[in-house]
């Protein structure tokens, strides 16, 4: 499934075709990246964020299967590969400026889209309004489940 | 109600301290920020997506008010301050590692969160699965809403 060489996209135009078009003008970053937001389909709860490069945006679109770029590894990174855990583009969208990207999905596997076990990376609560700084503690939110 | 200097959170820590401790360590990345997700508290929708730098976040935490970085003007930004659109933190959570902050927010105002005058700014669809590259074209979105 892979493309033979990285696609270009679209060249970025005025403002207003960003805005207002419809060609897709997607915004990379110096890194060449561009942010993904990742949400459950299903009940709205954010799931992970990630990064894709032309590449990995490519994959994403041509297959229906959520591919990143690992800025760890430096390596194009198809999401659940290892774990089960693929996640299924159930609907893409861009935002006004076209320089981020949120996928809504359906996780397969287990249903666990973050690397701790549990089913999102978003497991943990920042008390608002409180104290901000170094004393500032987290909560373990009542939906978190457990790590693996 | 501004902090009278920019406060310092927890010091980074380990992998396990970062994961699965609860001292508040957000990463700043080398510009000083860490990326925002905002969604809609009551719908899921995502809203928008924005930076924060360290006085933004606690300035947020403190007042429960959303404060972003604009990077375009190199200032702190009161989202809302000009158009009445304040958004209200109904929850903020961070990830396993601490590098992406998600905010559940209510819209004050008309509840018109992009800066086009729609609900969202996530107006446009990419066709999923499609053709990707130059020639992918968006679609508005059925809940995409006026301009203004």
């Amino acid at each position: 499934m892979a493309p033979t060489k990285t696609p270009a996209f679209a060249p970025r135009g005025s403002k207003a075709d960003i805005e207002a078009g419809l060609a897709f003008a997607p915004k990379f970053d110096a890194d060449g990246l561009i942010p993904a937001i990742v949400t459950d389909a299903g009940s709205g709860e954010a799931l992970m964020f990630a990064f894709m490069n032309a590449e990995a945006l490519a994959l994403t679109i041509e297959t229906g299967i959520v591919h990143f770029w690992s800025r760890s590894r430096a390596a194009l990174w198809k999401k659940g590969a290892e774990s089960g855990n693929v996640l299924n583009v159930v609907e893409m969208r861009t935002d006004c400026d076209q320089d981020v990207l949120w996928l809504r999905v359906a996780v397969d596997g287990d249903g666990r889209a973050c690397h701790t076990g549990r089913r999102s990376c978003f497991y943990r609560l920042v008390p608002v309004p409180g104290d901000a700084g170094a004393a500032t503690r987290l909560a373990l939110a009542p939906d978190a489940g457990d790590a693996t």
